[in-house]
């Protein structure tokens, strides 16, 4: 069973990594989704991002990183995944999630989200929280893997410069 | 891959029924495990709750039902179950779900929790409410399958005239 | 328009008290209906609770206190009452309100449940706090009207008598 | 008794639809008023809202369709409306509703927010969702009016070819 | 200033343990409250809780062990207690304890309560968690203290054999 | 010992004034703390809230008002503030605060957050409720005290001229 796992990854995090790991002792393949989003500005471009993962699961061996634009049920079905992985954190992440499970299962019946729970030692953190935190020059090297942590520092000394 | 859907089922609703059906179509095996718990004095004894489910699901081939006591991990572990199922539903239940999957997690660090979103449909059904409203004589047919609707409604009578 | 709003009132609050208030100036007729549950050892029988809610809104005209058993909806439909009326105070009770609500539709859908959310002064006031309070001998005179304090007084005082 | 349900409506749902058809066989009137909102920037304009729920509306005799800028409580009184309608889906919902409907209350005590529940079918739709899906080119025909799915559709075909 | 830290403790965590240890670097003295609740049936006398707590705090200095009974404001008041102390985990757990909170806050307005967010590890456990593991022979070493973890196995030993 | 109140406080609303009088009271120093964020584009500048606050709490002796940039944990190290006080109101509001604190801790193990529930008065009031009501000449004299009614009503009121 092939396992689609979408998001932003702006950047990964150490939950993203644990929820990726797990699961790729469940699902014969898991498919990391980095979904195109030009409504969005993100910090990392979509290369930048697709680099940064492929580096951070490069030991696992049934993981793809791929990008993606249109719905995410479209991509799953061209990618014969059946399965939606997607964490759990806290309670405004649930109903978000539920409603986008449930609209999807509208648009493709045949294609289930599965949700795992993260990690309690990760339960608070997010892509949000690593740039809240490293814009002021705070450490995230707990957050994020090392090349992630790094490229996050050039970023935003690149900014302050500007 | 096996997964073991555990619970109380007192009884078993359709939303658990529409849970089934679609896990069935994405695990090799699952099974529906009746927790056998000292502690609670239930509506349907588990045997009756067993044979109510066998019923409801003797459609479908690669689901089986058994009666377990003791820790739900460990009857995974028994079974050969990697994989845990919930059904999310409501805010209150998703804190409590947490809570047992990570206590799970860290009694069994080998069997994930996976949880399905219930359909929109069944999404304020559970036991609790189907008793409630049966047990005013109010019609619980499109909550449980027909037999289990006529076994309630045997159950409310017989308890009225004692 | 007939609106009914039932409930335990074991004992009626203040919050209970300004709902019917704001309610009696919105429909025609507000029948208070006071659920008999069998299932439930309440501090105040179902007969001390009709006559603590009727002196707590003689002063209202068009309000009504009664009893029932059996379904809400059923007795809704006897006494012509279209709506029925709930308060909501907080995330707790609004999952289980849209529970019975969903449920209810699904009993009687020319039944329509609405929800008026409580005042402020009074969001954290229930009826278990009240009680919770009374036992241990604290004051309640800003949560039930006098005439229920008395009577929560006598009973408290008496069961430690006992 | 006229009751006023404000919102944005970018678009109407048929969740919305729902919420007015219900509270039209409740109401003697029922006023949709369209929130002309200088802050946002809306997909489709306050003129073509207006026109679209006309269109969608214009089956129930007892609903008006206006707009309006400025507090929702201060419009209520123009229209001698002493009642607001509100849809509750989701916690998250719940939260800003409540909020929403206690500072209207200390704005214009007179004036009483009633919440509905969602039907359960709706209960996972918003005009978000809705124009998150028609933006990927997904169906949403299940969502929304015909004459509003064509909109849409022209919308995002020809946001393409600019 | 004196902290109460309230609470059955049936039996205390690490979760617990946790908040005495973060609150005795604050405080200059925390009280650690037993309530006697006749109207539960704990698993543990207060007595046998006392003597748990004593055990595991008796490593801090500032830390005194208590039983009381009665409204907890009225015991913060005779020791002088200005702050009452509670761990927030989840968000069932947020308004049971705002309900208390401000209830208490109508009851003694000099008496404030103060929240400390449960440290990431210990936020999905509870004395309710620990007893429905131990009660099934699961490990809880990594959830309390040494010898509540003994004693918690000979109670369920000791249950099984009668 | 020394509390920090961190905030936005664009304007300062009468629950943040209660919050900090509260404070005021159990500890040695409470410091209002200004984040200057760079990412926001607020109301009133850093230094107008800076002395809308000082006018507020001119008649509380052991409060001081400073604004601040970069991690509000370094800010408090540099004031030898132990302690991070925050207002909690809402279930939205919890969790986003018990994200900030989690963060906060991995940052900075000695400052501890404590949060106090916002007295229920005040509970759905907010900076932006009070912002949403005065843009559209709405009564905020119940919300805000009365030199920043003054300064909301005089933005607005240019604001539409311009």
């Amino acid at each position: 069973m092939i396992a689609l796992y979408p998001g932003s990854f702006d950047p990964l995090t150490y939950g993203h990594l644990d929820l990726i790991e797990r699961a790729a002792r469940l699902f014969e393949r898991v498919i990391v989704a980095v979904l195109r989003n030009p409504a969005k500005t993100p910090l990392f471009t979509v290369e930048e991002r697709l680099s940064q993962i492929q580096k951070a699961v490069c030991h696992i061996d049934n993981v793809d990183v791929e990008s993606f634009d249109g719905l995410t049920v479209a991509f799953a079905r061209v990618r014969g995944a059946r399965v939606l992985l997607r964490g759990l954190r806290a309670v405004s992440d649930f109903e978000a999630e539920l409603q986008m499970a449930q609209t999807n299962r509208t648009l493709a019946s045949q294609v289930e989200t599965l949700f795992l729970s993260t990690s309690t030692e990760y339960s608070f953190l997010s892509s949000s929280v690593v740039k809240g935190v490293a814009q002021f020059g705070g450490a995230v090297g707990h957050m994020v893997p090392g090349h992630i942590e790094q490229e996050l520092r050039q970023r935003f000394v690149w900014e302050e410069r500007t």
